[in-house]
């Protein structure tokens, strides 16, 4: 167990704490005592009616998109209780670092996609949740929004997957492959056994060039569009954007978090048959895509999407890529925003 | 100077080597009784007015693209001599590992895709060709068509880049910083100065996936196009495939030539105005891009084009992204050839 401040409440935020027990992980063994994280926004109203589940994306936390939580958004506090639960393995959930003895550091279990639906659900049941109005997620949190319409169809009454597939695809396993082995190139990696989690700063680093490279669009990169950050050279940005968003994180965790990735394939239950999955889904669903998102391309999107029965795509055109779901250009953020706010307000 | 078969007369086939004297660079410094090898196809008429260039692309040698040279394809050296040049510092032509004492390995100097067309332009000399029928390459070697008519425009009559640009894009750039610091990450790297080209297998390895990733195209993984090669598994396409293409090379080479393609910018010597370079271009030009290519997409090769006066953008349909080049579908490289052949029989 190491001590990695970036995953404390001071940095990122208070949060609940629940705890799973000795938790059996379905690609086998367990984690034991683990705990599952989480952030609420709002009150469960007395019908138990008006929960929202928004699952994070890799390297995020319950805090990484706050933004998208407030009065007068879709996400509304007032109206709706929003659970943010931080994934199996993120570095504030039970991870490689923050795990006594026997599941630390390389000796964590592989984790699934499946054990992140089954923690979550066994925190709604423990918070009296039958009836999900919305799970919504980005990336892995897409991954985990659609397990969960899949495997929960009678609570999930509105999905809305956002840049996410349910089967990771071939590519997307290529690019996981770079950037793990951009990490684990480090020479203080040492198969996971470090002291400090800044031990492995060289590998969090060429992990960020990756990112930079695949995160965002040729067409932003030759537009200068990180500008409008008020960065003045591209040399800067990758340092002090993706560099500073990796640096301060646990190798570990990643890692952890990049074989789930990896391994996501919902109609593993199912024989494989991933018609067979996602026809399960009751949700009403939004699918969401990025039209310029490198290794989430709108055709795996749409291929998803055209096996889930009450679906619709929507494309959302921007520069950046992947990364439009951060919302650092106001449009981006205010379609996604709609479409979730028309989604929950659709009769399902 | 360290020894490496894979450039052997017996590994690639026999070259031709032109002696550049004491040549001087264009970013500073020079070689040493610098080299230019190359390959000759077909024989110089009478008015020396059949030459054509076809210069490689990065990691490429004299004999990568020979199938493209044959009796009855455009570049049929029964009625051409088409001259192959090996780019400086791709390991055949002078580079770091084959160039004795004070220019070796992390000695080596820095190149420029101008010292190429420069080379090549005093072998032309020596050889009696004042003017070029064609000159056609794929990404470094569309680097260097490009180079070559804006330096050259009275030779060159006919120009045909394959998905290359004449300025380096941002997104291209960042792609070369992160296949060339998954190289740099082997642990025996040793800046440069290592004493075998396999010490450095594992950054080589590291590096081919990188390139499995981004050169061909999410849907021929989704496809599982590899199959059309008598691959049986992902895994063994790029263990046998991609890391098989590179295992045998040098380091330095392909760090050299990485170094020269991201400083690729034919306006250099123009203001740095991509727009006044380019329209010192008189060469026919057939811009050929292909329509899945991750790193050189479409909308960089149809910004350049337009600012060629005489010239046509063809778009290739194709699942193998950027490899396209290779013509192991055969479909892409009959479209290929046929742009060359159209090119070539129209006047000029």
């Amino acid at each position: 167990m190491i001590k990695n401040d970036f995953y404390s409440k001071e940095s990122i935020g208070a949060a609940y704490h629940f705890s799973l027990g000795d938790f059996q992980l379905s690609r086998g063994g367990s984690i034991k005592d683990a705990q599952l994280s989480y952030s609420l926004h709002g009150e469960l109203n007395a019908e138990a009616s008006n929960a929202i589940l928004f699952p994070v994306m890799f390297s995020g936390t319950h805090s990484s998109l706050k933004q998208y939580i407030a009065a007068g958004l879709a996400l509304d506090p007032e109206h709706y209780c929003i659970i943010v639960p931080d994934q199996l393995g993120n570095g504030v959930s039970s991870s490689p670092h923050n795990t006594p003895s026997i599941n630390a550091m390389s000796d964590f279990p592989a984790l699934d996609i499946a054990d992140d639906v089954e923690a979550q659900y066994q925190l709604c049941q423990s918070l009296g949740i039958t009836e999900l109005a919305l799970v919504t997620g980005w990336s892995m949190g897409a991954q985990q929004t659609l397990e969960w319409a899949v495997t929960h169809p009678e609570m999930v009454k509105r999905a809305a997957p956002i840049a996410g597939t349910a089967q990771c695809t071939p590519h997307d396993g290529l690019f996981i492959d770079v950037f793990t082995q951009a990490l684990r190139s480090d020479p203080h990696w040492n198969n996971g056994n470090y002291l400090a989690s800044s031990d492995v700063n060289e590998g969090l680093n060429r992990l960020a060039t990756v990112f930079a490279m695949m995160g965002l669009s040729t067409k932003f990169y030759k537009q200068e569009t990180w500008r409008n950050l008020d960065f003045s050279s591209l040399e800067e940005f990758i340092s002090n954007f993706w560099q500073a968003w990796f640096a301060p994180m646990d190798a570990n965790a990643l890692l952890a978090m990049a074989d789930k990735w990896k391994q996501g394939n919902c109609s593993r239950p199912y024989q494989n048959n991933l018609n067979t999955a996602l026809k399960r889904i009751t949700a009403k669903t939004s699918y969401i895509a990025f039209s310029e998102d490198m290794f989430i391309p709108v055709q795996d999107c749409l291929f998803e999407q055209k096996l889930i029965t009450d679906s619709e795509l929507f494309v959302i055109d921007s520069l950046w890529g992947h990364f439009a779901m951060m919302g650092l250009d106001k449009s981006d953020f205010s379609e996604i925003n709609t479409i979730l706010s028309n989604l929950l307000e659709s009769p399902c």
